[in-house]
């Protein structure tokens, strides 16, 4: 057994986190990510059942304080990529923003990204820094040929062992349906894995048009604006996977809020603990009690 | 103005935060100190009316996706408390455990918190490592005379800039009220500025008798098990401060197990809409006006 | 007595880097900057006699592993800052590349220096990611008005707490004396404190013929190439401050190249017993004794 | 390819570092670990033509600015065995001190260096905070079973995939043969690969003397102290592995106190360029040319 397995199976992990991404992302079957930002969200994500989870870098920026605008240094998102791997054992697709940089940036961030527990990572087409997608006017592309060359590079260094999904805003720089295409088609040469299209419009229509018209990777998509289209729309389509791109940090938001509210105003805890989690659903996720256990195992008896 | 005046400025944060915690900690008045795990709980926490802020090592490490058995390295636990003093400009009492090793390790951590935002530690009276004192049952306390030389070197390196609050678990260890009151004194003479006595009942019985007979410094206290208690019973016994624990990161953890849920059986996110914080909610706990209004000072007009 | 303070007295700091920084680098008397890139070659620097450090890029890049071409994120760079601050007290002015992005990034970059130690920060006109000034042809320098904003926008979040030091590239980009002009004005009027003419050639003339025709501000050269020029030359010229910028470094390799060659050779450490330091004087730099005096004082007496 | 052989291929990297620290520790031949403290030091050693490195605590803590006393955290070393490990591409034995806790800060600690890029951990068999073995007489070494379990919590968790190492202390701490053959044969019985038997005498007798009594698994040596006694004396012995400590980070201090203090007493860096290091070698050394030739591969002809 090699290290990488040995550490996985420690942790009741997938043995390859990265051909399980794959899969995910590959097969006919229509595949959901659900965004973590942190150890915590992870181990709760996994615990709902999802398969793969989506490292997202605003959800990411935002528990650390920081704005989605490249704010956050890259090691630090790897090291929250760690903990997020450690604690959930599940293959993560990492947001990887603009690649931090030129080509050099993007492949030192993909190597170390495949080191420390990323199974694949997805770069889009922006400069550096970037500003989030949902936020201003000021969304310029990168050059298509510079930023072929980025993700190249990341190819040429992981080779088949992370997978590398290409992201285009085309579509919310406002530049329409055929540059889109054109860019998909550049990056699919490139050494793309899979291609993900965002939009920001609140339907559906353009992210299906494109699907409609490019069929050459599998098509990963993000519907935090065009929320209401059903997902059978995007199996007709043949879409390979949706993100919840960042759902489980405005859960978390909410419920804050809410609860530091009420604190407030009641001068107390009683009234929201039956909204709290338990202690005991907290030292449940994170497995204290195999610790117990190997309190015993491994400290003196009179200990 | 002098540098950390000109950072705290330049944050919105109030500008001495160790007076301030200082104030709120010994002021006759009763406080109170919200939890907070990382950026963003605390922007959420000083949003919702909180002047103070409780950096727990078990929200924390629960974050991290840890075990609140000093998993997290001292360090780590440093750079989330320098995130959550960036992101909310508040006064920070941060759980220091029990100081992760002796008199030296202590006042390390006590040094550098000090410079990373933090404006007063609480030290427990256990060994290293500790297990959180709400799980099992080999919580043994430290020596009283080396804990107290803990205490003694994190005063005599930081002086008054820093809030030093001695943590006794005499109690939870089962030792009973004169072991506690034994404690609190010679944690007094040690150099603490305030006493925080803590309990694992579920009334506050043992911590209201303490209180009646020990009165030497401000008693912080932790209902977490002895909630119901109404704080009217605390103002009464003279309590100074009262923290809410882990309550942001309890609220967090169903906000997100709710919401993870009903994602994956109704395989959409149209549902849990209404339910999770929107992204301009997102945005404006971070401040991206602030940023937006920026590009327009800073970058050319063409970019 | 403020936190700064209090930490700065715990290790025989100096009271106000930034002032001190400032004194240095705008008196009439040429200083010099010895180039430190972790917390041993910062102590050795001290010792040495040296009254402020040059936190180098390619230094702390080397010494880390990486190439000089922002391969280090901005938050490992300020991590090594942190410890050249706590080994040395003394002020510090960091190499801060080309800002590490946009204006945005560059005055988080200041920000986040002035909270761990830093007294002063030098910004490049370059782009980001940057190339080594002394690797390769492909120099090109940021826009005048872009870089002017990274300049501003530090001035008005740091103020006069940190010394802001800007570098033009002019030179080494091939522009000519005329080009450097027009840009050292432009920074001045940005706000820069200081401003540092860069050349690799091999003699000083046009650092000198630069240091003729521009008395705006202070002025700080990097003489690692025209090494030869004797200091005379600078203070005649009216240079204000020296910078020994990699030769620490550089001294290191040499000694831990001609040491491990010479065990590989060997098969003993016999023979090298005399070249390398002794264990007690690492020990003497790193003041154990402090440690061990410390040891009595806290630590039960049994212990 | 699975991952680490990828990363491992990318950087020029043994294979399985695993598998070739064992053989170096296991083979019949003597082999010879090089001290590390940082990614220039871990690539001038690799240059050198060591085949395996030493992680060492002390010099890893000096580089750091820290004491040898458990002052830096184990995740700042944990960041620094992966600088090492990144540089060198070599199989490296981790100094893991006492391990920064008990059985499960151990474990911890020896999966994330696995995962890091260590090749082998080595455990003291000291309390926490440890402080380094040639300072003060206060060296109080840990009960044998609780070791033990530190060792077999390791051994369980991270199986054949990490080499663990178990190093006694019990002739520094002045306890005797005797207690020493006890605790290694006690260490064996845990799952140890190999035994370190640590001396601070001025000459070999007693690790001869040990030797000549233990043979149940190879035997690690560490001849600071002793440094005069020829390597042909422990081949005849049976040794398996010779660590040079602290040789790369002595040298350093050695080459940058003598240039630091020629610098100020010459006023001048013309004197000391021919002792230090080129550039070029610098560059050489880190692989720019690798950068160079990316450039021209990955970047737009006219960028």
């Amino acid at each position: 057994m090699n290290q990488a397995a040995s550490i996985a199976k420690s942790i009741g992990a997938v043995e390859d986190p990265t051909k399980m991404l794959r899969n995910l992302i590959c097969s006919s079957e229509l595949s959901f990510l659900m965004e973590a930002h942190d150890g915590l969200s992870a181990a709760i994500a996994r615990q709902a059942g999802f398969k793969g989870l989506w490292a997202s870098g605003l959800s990411i920026s935002s528990a650390l304080g920081y704005r989605d605008a490249n704010e956050a240094s890259w090691t630090e998102i790897v090291d929250v990529v760690e903990r997020i791997a450690d604690a959930s054992g599940l293959p993560i697709l990492v947001d990887g923003d603009s690649g931090f940089g030129n080509f050099n940036n993007a492949r030192l961030l993909a190597m170390k990204l495949l080191k420390r527990g990323g199974a694949g990572v997805c770069l889009e087409d922006k400069r550096f820094p970037k500003m989030n997608s949902f936020v201003g006017d000021r969304q310029a592309l990168a050059d298509i040929v510079e930023f072929s060359g980025r993700l190249k590079a990341i190819k040429d260094i992981t080779g088949s062992d992370l997978v590398l999904v290409a992201r285009t805003e085309a579509l919310i720089a406002g530049h329409g349906l055929d540059e889109a295409l054109q860019r998909a088609d550049a990056y699919a040469d490139a050494g793309a894995d899979a291609l993900l299209i965002h939009s920001r419009k609140s339907d559906a229509g353009e992210i299906l048009a494109f699907a409609k018209r490019w069929q050459k990777l599998p098509i990963v998509i993000v519907p935090t604006k065009y929320y209401r289209t059903p997902v059978s729309a995007y199996r007709d389509a043949g879409i390979s996977t949706v993100i919840w791109a960042n759902h489980a940090m405005r859960a978390a938001v909410a419920g804050m809020r809410a609860v530091c509210s009420r604190i407030v105003a009641e001068e107390s805890i009683a009234g929201v603990e039956p909204e709290v989690a338990t202690l005991e659903e907290v030292f449940g996720l994170l497995r204290y009690d195999e610790l117990i256990s190997a309190q015993d195992r491994y400290l003196p008896q009179h200990g």
